[in-house]
């Protein structure tokens, strides 16, 4: 599975009309993670929100019909090869195991939905060296028993 | 690789003394998912830490020793089988290509560390359904040119 | 990951016991499916639920802890070598994409969870030769946008 | 082995005529799923079959020929991506050993046919959150001895 | 997955009285090969016929109980590495698109099962180097239609 | 590796023509299956066999070089997902070893050549569901000490 | 990922320009490795950079855009099978553990940081044979306690 | 393969006498990473050295023999999960063309030896971070035609 | 499938007694190599072979038994890490394909046998350093036409 | 890494003049195997020898500069399907071992070059059958220790 075209016409627009994504959050009311989410069809927008997406980046209609598909979903091999995305493996390999007993104490036996789920990335200042700030909100779901 | 039989140890010590990760959150004075990741061998205590951990467990002390070692990290199959820690690989899958092109904007060609990197897991109540609340904060590294 | 050993005991005795999963359905009040769940350790018990299982098995208490406690989940190779568990793993290859088209036609995008889930198993006499039936039931998770 | 060409033209022109497959499933006398199956060319069509989906469609005749060929079966990698699509691998993962347990309780030794079979899904309303109902039928097959 | 541990005690036995799959073929009145298919435990025998092996092997009657169970069946690598089994392997690459192909224009869209299915072995002699003769015979299963 | 080109040529040519497979066999004198190992392109041809093939296809004489080029064998994904194909890895996994012990017990140390190898397939008729019968033959080959 | 289309734009161009990395080097004052590094597109150049050697080069300014972007890092396969290449897999598998103690040895847990990260390459002349030395140099990074 | 036993005892001992490597680099006039390559089990040590060694962490003398013994070499998962392993990797899948490409154009068409190969390890303290240099030197190679 | 014990217990007799594998050469009327690839338990001795190997060996001789089993063949992981067994993964990388080209220009179609095949190493002095010299024989396997 | 272009054009030049790699070895004074691995691109020719072969395969002048690059090296799957390449793969898995065990003994701790590396293929005529003949020679490297 590999980068959608869309995706290289979304991000070539955006930067031929220098918006950033925190501008099309303004434009969309949508959050600049989830509008990224969209440029790469890992989420469907409403057709309102398409609407609004192609006209702020100046492309022709017939984009929306493609942004309001239902798209398969998942990118990049088995084992990410960027580094910056490899991390995010890395994450889950040390901590994964420690999250999930932190989750447990908390919550019982279940797990953190990746559906009922937000990010927001968030840069934070510091004379050390600037951090990324990543905020996860999933729902618990409980395991049913029956 | 697999859950090594400290781990095991630790866990059953704590259940015993109906300790949860927070209450030795206070007796560290180290974040409960760190300590989690310390039960797990994938991060290294403090000779100090160790015993402080030891006693609060009950345990004794030959156990210090193992703690201040540096271990060799990372947990589990490629792809994770249990859902919960799955839900993570599903992320990276899904919002590793917007994650990337969202902090690239912010940040420009780099990476989160995640070695200068902590985590914290709290609970959010929610009527309709609580949710978990992960924050990662890692510092930004820019690739160096030569 | 393999098969746990609490499994072979709890198996064990249920033959001995000349106990079928439906009967030790009436005992705890659960379904045959999640109780079986519960033996490969893929699901975890109540105390009461433990209690219930152990006596009717005639085994003593020390295995109670154990059935409560919250289990890494998932069993066996990645592609699934034994043909009953296989023929899953074939549904999922040959059947996967018409099942998502025809849940987002009647949904929209999202998933079905798989742990607010239930699953069943029926068995269906036919002068053909008689019938698996399997129903699973799981609360359609909508993707959130944010 | 990617999603075929002819799957693409499908869907736009059911999308074009606003059909649902639920509609077809009345022009063709063939449930929605199998229907869907066939849009995938996971499954081959009748002549008349193709014809009839042709029409509806508002195709031209070229494509039945390559409704009615037999396929080769399987789509997707080895562990699915998309997050609708793995739940069922992770299904098979949690629930695959403890299904074998009941299936050969009720029936003995063998499996339940994935050829053989039928899958129908549903939608039940419920307050708390509509659910996914998932029904397979598949014989069973007991090993032959000789 | 491993050999399992009954099946070195079964040979060692099979071994010791000088006895061949065909002369245990005479006692239990099965197959030579499905006798070996038993000894591997990827079969299940009738508590009849785990009584006729044990007793014909000299060995105590503590291994009927195992040999009646329904085994996890599958054994071996991914791609094996015996240079015997890895022609199966090569079978299936060279010639099963072959085999497909003939198979679907003799009985249509469907698979032959390899659950209702027999295989023999047999020495063809021959001047120019002996033949290894195998005959597979599985019921054509068609795929169901809904 | 994927499926060539010209497979997909001669299996029209040979649906123009209404030809079986076992019509060819009467034009070649070669049997059914080799000739669809021809097709695939895992088999190369004679000068003579190639003209015969491409005469009774009504194909022009480009494709006879093709042909009759020695190719690079081996089709399809390392663990085939397409059932019918699927059914023989099965038969590996399942029978594979047994299959080593009865061959090993009859002719000693060695192997079934792959290459010194033939494969028929017949359709045996059943009234409860007519077969596949595949019958293997390949030179037996002991392993050489030097 | 395979080798991105303007590499070979690059290469062509550098060739037909009979320069070497070295005489680049002076162009753009980088290191030659890591200019080699933004031929492969797994480095970003300033606009300034990118200009002074899309002129060096002597291509038209269109390259200067593609030169900039952030690109998506990480070349060729899990395991790579080019010689030259494979040798720093081979040191990865015979010196990773090693190299780890001793690092860890003198700078505690933590790791080599692979962004802020250079590498050199020298023609060392010997007699015997000429050696290639490789330095890297990159930060060391604790983790972070919290 | 794992990490050999005789590692966790020359490591035990090491620790318990309070000796770095640097320290056994005097013992034994070898190279520190060197001699941490001799404690995994990488690399042969003389009957001199292995004594030397021995000596040195108070061990007895029955170690000397597998110390001299030319071991299977290799070690870790195919793509290693510990962070500081890792990060070799990633300057392989990063910077392997690179390198490849500027070695190429120093030396010809060859490689660069990993057996006539030797590595060290620097610690260069930086006011910005102490940052880790490895020096690697290897014999080139040139393909030899015939 | 890791090295089997019987190797070690053979290696450290041949050790013990200071012979090489050319001393047993002597003693077996066998090939080095071939002697190698027994203790491997990669080949099969006749009664005889084993008593003469168990005697000079100065073992008892309850090795012979399983020397003259039929073993399970194929040692070491999909990708050997062993730099010297990994060369011969990489002469097949490289020069696999114009093997294939030459084989079949001097026999036609067909493949080397690696059964009826021998293997000989032999140590060519060279002053510019010494040279392995590898032998290898096979009947050359022409495909069958049925 | 599939096989490049340059490969087709050159065996169609090659079989249009009927010249045999034995034939071009007269032309190039290089061995047949040598250049049959530069039509595969796994070796560069000198600008002389690449003059050489284009004007002996009567192809244009534009061939001579991609056979004089350094190519990128390794062709085909992780394990290869085709049967003539798979029997080397074979070879390395049966008798890699054994192969290490007797060039230690021989040379000491290191490995066969299979880089300053020859091969040769020779056909042996035999009545039982021809036999293919590789020699193999390599250059001995010792492991460096410093």
């Amino acid at each position: 599975m590999s980068i959608p075209e869309i995706t290289q016409k979304l991000l070539a627009a955006k930067q031929e009309k220098k918006l950033s994504f925190a501008d099309l959050e303004k434009v969309l009311g949508r959050d600049e993670v989830w509008i990224a989410t969209l440029f790469y069809r890992q989420a469907s927008a409403s057709e309102e929100e398409a609407k609004l997406l192609v006209e702020a980046l100046g492309l022709d209609a017939t984009y929306i019909k493609e942004l309001t598909e239902y798209p398969v979903k998942g990118l990049g091999p088995v084992v990410p090869t960027d580094p910056l995305i490899y991390r995010f493996y890395e994450i889950m390999q040390v901590y994964g195991f420690p999250i999930k007993e932190v989750i447990q104490e908390k919550f019982g036996d279940g797990i953190m939905s990746a559906i009922d789920f937000t990010l927001d990335i968030e840069k934070e200042e510091d004379p050390k060296g600037d951090r990324v700030k990543i905020i996860m909100s999933g729902k618990f779901l409980p395991y049913k028993k029956w």
